[in-house]
């Protein structure tokens, strides 16, 4: 099996969502780093698609890396729940709510008690994430609900 | 609410799943129609994206259009089960699977007992799809297995 059969089937394992024919990516598990407790696998990526479906699962209380970009998200939530951070406002979200991350748009994920997948639309060709650097983390503390997004552990 | 919302809320309806601020377009029932039961959300479509998120729900013994274009197709089930041609051959489809509809390909998707939804992912430049002529309907009739899948009402 491969991105070329035309049906991938679906496997629900007791550690996530998986799919038949496609890898799993598991960031490192540490504490200092962005991210959390997060996998990633590609769905659809193909020299005849100009977009690419991802689809990312957070650990209950784990998070994804507080990031921003010039190219958009198309996110769907796919299972669980839990908050995501955007721009400046943290939203509640729950299975099948859509989240749009505009272009230069700081942002990050969180799961609740259960793990949050979601489903993410990008085009193919776009940039990679730039991360804060102190100036831009100084003035997302200064805003307090955001500040207590970040703070959570 | 609009597509440039950051959140856009799922609503699961006893019609089907929506969200707000999504037109829900319905086709016209009609027997004498290629498709039947099938309602298309198109849930992400922005200038700053080059593919389209749609979301098809196809009401129980529904079928979507019998159609090939040069456009690929990817697509991953939302919920329920049923079936679906892609080339020439037929496939049991249920949530979650992943089904690629290579470009110039025939298929057509068609809902068991229970709603069948799907997303479906394309580039939002794309060819308009074409419907089989008689040639290529007795093409496809001439495959056992496809002409029952076909001749299902």
């Amino acid at each position: 099996m491969d991105a070329n059969e035309a049906i991938r089937r679906f496997r629900q394992r007791d550690d996530g969502y998986t799919w038949e024919g496609v890898d799993r990516l598991a960031y490192k598990q540490e504490s200092a780093a962005p991210f959390r407790g997060i996998t990633r696998q590609t769905l659809f990526q193909r020299s005849d698609l100009a977009g690419e479906l991802r689809y990312f699962e957070i650990a209950p209380r784990g998070h994804s890396t507080l990031e921003r970009h010039e190219h958009t998200h198309a996110v769907l939530i796919l299972r669980g729940e839990g908050r995501c951070l955007v721009g400046d406002a943290v939203h509640a979200i729950r299975a099948h709510d859509l989240v749009t991350v505009p272009p230069q748009t700081w942002h990050q994920f969180r799961a609740g008690e259960e793990p949050l997948g979601f489903l993410c639309m990008v085009d193919a060709l776009r940039d990679r994430p730039e991360l804060p650097d102190d100036a831009a983390l100084a003035e997302l503390h200064a805003q307090p609900p955001v500040a207590a997004f970040l703070a959570e552990e």
